[in-house]
């Protein structure tokens, strides 16, 4: 039971962006690009950031449903089976010092992705999309939206964002 | 100094739009609905919600630049001026604990709001600008950008996004 009305039975940000459609727009905008947009890092791995980040905010549903979505664009069963590159394990570094605050990320976290491959348009956006992931996670729980504590739950939204993308969901 | 080469010399997050057009776009939209579509809390209220998260997440430039729009838009010199009625007291109360975590808010926080005449929309909303700054501001810090120490130097943006919005500064 969320603490507002919601007017309807969806779980997590789709009850939420079903509500407000004003400011639905510019949320799926915003994980469009960061998500799925051309990239030099992957839709899995981009994923793999935001499902880090939601489970270090100890958030229910994006936690499950990034999780679900990075495991199919890794084609993964599970995310502990995902190819982590020495790249991606720094920039998940940075990502969780971003999570805790911005003012814990280091010249040194930088230098080390770098030095790991990472280029600055990935050590920005891995920025981005793991700050991104703290506006989701606390929009989600502050207004105590229902979440399936079941992974497998997932599976079919996950499924149909990865085909069709973040605008045309809710 | 920023922890990535921007390629301009511009502070805060007006140096990261700048460099990033693509993540810029989605950034701008959802702070121009957020803080000045049309709403029953005014633009400086709004604005002070945006404040006062950003100053308790310790962020410089969105500390400093949102303080400053909102002293304009409530037509005050300074913010301990601004008036704050019964119903911006709790739905400030809401946003500070969203700013530390979503799973912070309390129905209890909730019914306080709505006791103070807060609608659903409005409690909806400051948790959303609230989350929203959680974002912006790890933004700006997570890639180490430079802001001016000094209030009196946001001004003339202030002045200019209060006039123009968010989608036309960068």
């Amino acid at each position: 039971m969320a603490h507002i009305e919601l007017g309807n039975d969806e779980p997590g940000i789709r009850g939420l962006m079903r509500y407000r459609p004003l400011t639905a727009g510019p949320l799926s905008d915003l994980a469009e690009t960061l998500l799925r947009a051309d990239n030099s890092l992957t839709r899995g791995e981009r994923e793999l950031i935001a499902a880090t980040v939601s489970r270090g905010n100890e958030c229910t549903f994006c936690g499950n449903f990034h999780a679900t979505i990075a495991a199919v664009e890794l084609g993964v069963e599970d995310l502990t089976e995902a190819p982590r590159t020495p790249k991606l394990t720094a920039l998940l570094a940075i990502a969780d010092k971003v999570r805790v605050s911005g003012q814990k990320v280091l010249a040194e976290d930088v230098a080390a992705a770098r030095e790991a491959g990472a280029t600055d348009e990935e050590i920005h956006d891995t920025v981005l999309i793991a700050a991104a992931f703290c506006i989701y996670n606390r929009y989600v729980d502050g207004l105590g939206t229902w979440a399936s504590p079941t992974q497998a739950d997932y599976l079919p939204s996950a499924q149909h964002v990865s085909v069709v993308g973040y605008q045309n969901v809710g």
